[in-house]
């Protein structure tokens, strides 16, 4: 990023940085307290992800007011403009991986308090859950590093993320149709798993905000051999 | 709006609101298609608006870069630089209603294709249709019209649907358990369902930008009540 003639104006593109990884830590957080809760059945725990879930909004709210104060008072241009638009979608992502691991915790919560939950607790939501918080913490990674290769790797990891998902999804079916007594716990687990398959969706769009911020290119909506010629400039493909 | 010296300005930020109405107008399309289709069972259709996802996603990249160079040239303060955050939020949910009415097709198109579906064919979806196709007319009137009291209405409106949701979940539930046979079937038309209800969620959202952009206050994440309180002006509550 330049150097500003206003040392002020540095200060604050740093400040909003920093808080984008302090919101993205806190998500983080509320994805593994809630995972670790559910293979605990720590209905507590839960409870406090649920409540949680206010703090990552109040830092949504926050981070967006102080894009705008940027935008209204400095008038940023060129790669000052993209940081600072890159921010306020990226707050808008990491909110709703918040709302994913509030569902997560809400449903989880459901299923202790009913006595319906699966014996071998959550191993594959687990499994699903350790690479989508890979693919988050590489996303944030990428935006603090501006790091533009990594949306490869997370338009790859979310393939094999959606693969895991749909499979998990034939086992329960399979469940159900063997026992159907299991339905509302089955049925429980897929929308857990679905969560945390929103949760790698999130990561990516994460990971391709960041390649415009340092590119200057959209790679949203583009194929993966696309992604790969943007992201890694054009040597890659000449 | 106030009005600009700059004609050009003027201009450029009606074009934008032209263009906002112009993609909420094709997902509202695309939704429509989706359902019509799913209840008719026709394959081709539910193909066309697979592929047509691309249109809506070309749009939000477009809007996404006239709002940048908006914001890089003219240098907007005050309600002009809140109209063009509202418009790179407000297709930013369009976009994903866009994905969700993708959803619909694809799962249709799967279900048709199995000779899975339901008999009554999909009645109950293609009423929460109805509620959030509602939804999203009337979040983008209230965009076009600078109405912020269309934010209460739709949160109203969102908790019914949830609602809606929630009973057709419980029914389908009962279906599977009565016959076993069902539950490839039904689980499709959960997700559908659960599609629509996620549009209404968006629909509920771009109606508390628009909150935001007439009275200058972020309203989500906040109770029914103070969005009363926000969009109604202070004289409701005092």
């Amino acid at each position: 990023m330049p150097e500003h003639i206003s040392k002020q104006f540095d200060l604050e593109l740093e400040t909003i940085r920093t808080r984008v990884l302090q919101m993205g830590g806190l998500v983080e957080q509320q994805i593994r307290a809630a995972m670790d809760a559910l293979q605990s059945g720590d209905v507590d725990r839960l409870d406090k992800v649920v409540a949680d879930d206010t703090k990552v909004n109040a830092l949504e709210v926050q981070i967006d007011e102080d894009c705008q104060h940027i935008i209204a008072r400095r008038q940023p241009a060129a790669s000052d403009l993209r940081m600072v638009i890159t921010v306020i979608k990226t707050i808008t992502d990491l909110e709703r991986i918040g709302d994913e691991a509030q569902k997560i915790a809400r449903v989880g919560r459901t299923m202790y308090q009913t006595g319906r939950y699966p014996a071998p607790r959550f191993r594959e939501a687990a499994k699903m859950a350790e690479v989508a918080l890979g693919m988050l913490h590489r996303a944030l990674d990428a935006f603090a590093r501006l790091d533009a290769t990594a949306a490869i790797e997370l338009a790859e990891q979310d393939l094999l993320l959606d693969q895991d998902y749909a499979s998990e999804l034939r086992a329960q079916v399979t469940f159900m149709m063997e026992d159907p007594r299991t339905i509302s716990m089955s049925i429980d687990t897929m929308f857990i798993c679905k969560a945390i398959e929103r949760i790698g969706d999130h990561a990516k769009n994460i990971s391709e905000y960041v390649v415009y911020l340092v590119k200057g290119k959209d790679i949203r909506h583009t194929s993966l051999e696309d992604k790969k010629r943007e992201s890694l400039g054009d040597a890659a493909t000449q």
